[in-house]
């Protein structure tokens, strides 16, 4: 049976929000949930649930936590009963198949490549995010795990993209787009044109360039970009959305015709939301580390954990490690 | 009288839209418009509008045309009498007060400094974009005009974005923010964290690293970058309300009431449109360079260049050239 750990410590609102929506994500799946930490304030978090023993979870200790802010790198150091490295070396001891978190990205992906390694060929991991789009979703790597990016990484990121948009997506020969800024190939920063290039040289469906503005409108499967702008583009979407649906509130305040509409739509609206509402995915996959693991947001609520959890179960049903690690060799990927 | 210089050959839909938005801007102006084009093409299209002699307008001839995807830097030496070329020498040689182009940006931005060089002090010019947020209109520079920064480019970016903001917003004392991943100002790559430490010490507002999901929320005045991340902020955002309407439009549709509500709603949609449309702004200024410059969208309509000749007539009123020159040198800015 796949077994997963569950880092019941991370994230804004752990442990109460991470338990329920482990509980959640157990009532649903044939799955065995680890869920990593302080002992006493798990168990406190699980008497909410009181048939939690029969649902295929355990506890397992960890007491000491990294915060959202504390510097990963020192604090991994200082604080070796961490759970997100207790849970890291729990994949990496084969005793789970996955693991999840919500607390500091940061620190996550620290403790995967030093419980792990990375997978032969790939030199740094990259967070892949499902994206919504006027067609199908799409998925964006990196989307912020790496802010300092070379050529040969952006490569790395198309042929990762790849595989996981054929696996997740059930895209057969997926569309790889270079996000940059102009279509053309000479257009984009130092960065971009020179991935370009090896894009280009790799055997990809690589569509070229990808200006920003297409990238919701479903113009490739797959879109590369570094770290940095990748979590520029998610949280500026996020902060967007938020602001569009106030200032759309605002307006439709203003008179009783617009209210009444506001009533009648507000069903749309509630459809539309889920749509592009984060928390249905529930988290993205951390790819290029070799072992499976699914980093949630540190907002995330209980759905958005049941679902980022069930998302785990998937991945570790598939062969996602092996086929990277094939698609890789079969690039001949250069290193930076 | 303030005269200012018309690229009519520059943007998707020229001369037409550019003729036809100078004859608005004219009507409505104390102003003088030279429309610098192919004589023959642009009094064609003056033809719509049989009174636009009484209007203050003129016809400058420059037989050559750049265009959107033709190589700056080539193109503008192999066309001396370019639009964009004789446009800008019509404010070098002070014939006029400011030059509005809807063409290249990045031939504007070549034919700019090349016709007036930089505000003494500043190394790089930028695009001002005015973005709506949940509170008043911020400020976002660098939009486009240049995709490599240093961090002193950006502190150059702040102080001019402060300068603008005090004159076109109305803003005292902007709150400048350092566009980055996280508020701490150890997160963020190389650059953001250099130019957060270059940016503390400067006599400015600064309110630190502020993230993308704060941009919209209005949280500073104004939102500092490189021009490549602009950019992808810029048309993200561009490209996610139009999928945000197109996607509300499709759940609209679903049910009867919901089509009713749709109905009832249609007057405030459109208000709230008016708030994320950049043809209401018209253009961004191009600061930096030593003349005052308005880019517009290619896809610029009729109103939206209205809107930036407008919005170049009040900034040929103002001291915007002379501020800046003064807080530069107030700011003692460190070169590259």
């Amino acid at each position: 049976m796949i077994r997963i750990a569950v880092d019941a410590m991370g994230g804004d609102h752990a442990p109460s929000v991470i338990v329920d929506g482990a509980v959640a994500a157990a009532r649903h799946l044939d799955v065995r949930l680890a869920l990593v930490g302080s002992t006493a304030a798990v168990e406190q978090a699980l008497t909410a649930h009181p048939d939690w023993r029969s649902l295929g979870l355990e506890v397992v200790e960890a007491p000491d936590v990294i915060g959202m802010a504390d510097p990963p790198v020192a604090s991994l150091r200082r604080k070796p009963k961490a759970s997100i490295r207790v849970a890291a070396e729990l994949v990496a001891s084969g005793e789970a198949q996955a693991l999840f978190s919500a607390g500091s990205t940061g620190a996550t992906v620290m403790a995967a490549h030093a419980a792990f390694g990375m997978i032969p060929g790939v030199d740094r991991p990259a967070l892949a995010t499902t994206i919504p789009t006027r067609q199908s979703p799409a998925v964006l790597l990196d989307a912020g795990a790496n802010v300092e990016c070379r050529p040969a990484h952006l490569l790395h990121f198309a042929v990762m993209g790849g595989v996981y948009a054929r696996l997740a997506l059930n895209v057969e020969r997926p569309r790889i787009g270079l996000l940059s800024i102009g279509e053309e190939e000479t257009k984009g920063n130092d960065l971009t044109r020179e991935a370009h290039r090896l894009l280009k040289a790799a055997p990809l469906n690589f569509i070229g360039n990808v200006e920003a503005r297409d990238v919701y409108s479903g113009a490739a499967d797959v879109i590369v970009c570094d770290g940095f702008t990748g979590n520029v583009v998610l949280k500026i979407s996020e902060g967007l959305v938020e602001t569009v649906e106030s200032l759309l509130g605002d307006e439709l305040q203003g008179t009783f015709s617009s209210q009444v509409g506001y009533l009648l739509s507000r069903r749309a609206f509630r459809r539309f939301r889920r749509r592009v509402d984060y928390s249905e995915f529930g988290g993205a996959p951390l790819v290029g580390v070799a072992g499976l693991v699914i980093v949630g947001h540190g907002r995330s609520s209980v759905k958005a954990v049941r679902n980022a959890i069930a998302m785990a179960y998937r991945f570790a049903g598939s062969d996602f490690i092996h086929r990277v690690e094939q698609d890789i060799a079969a690039a001949a990927v250069p290193h930076n």
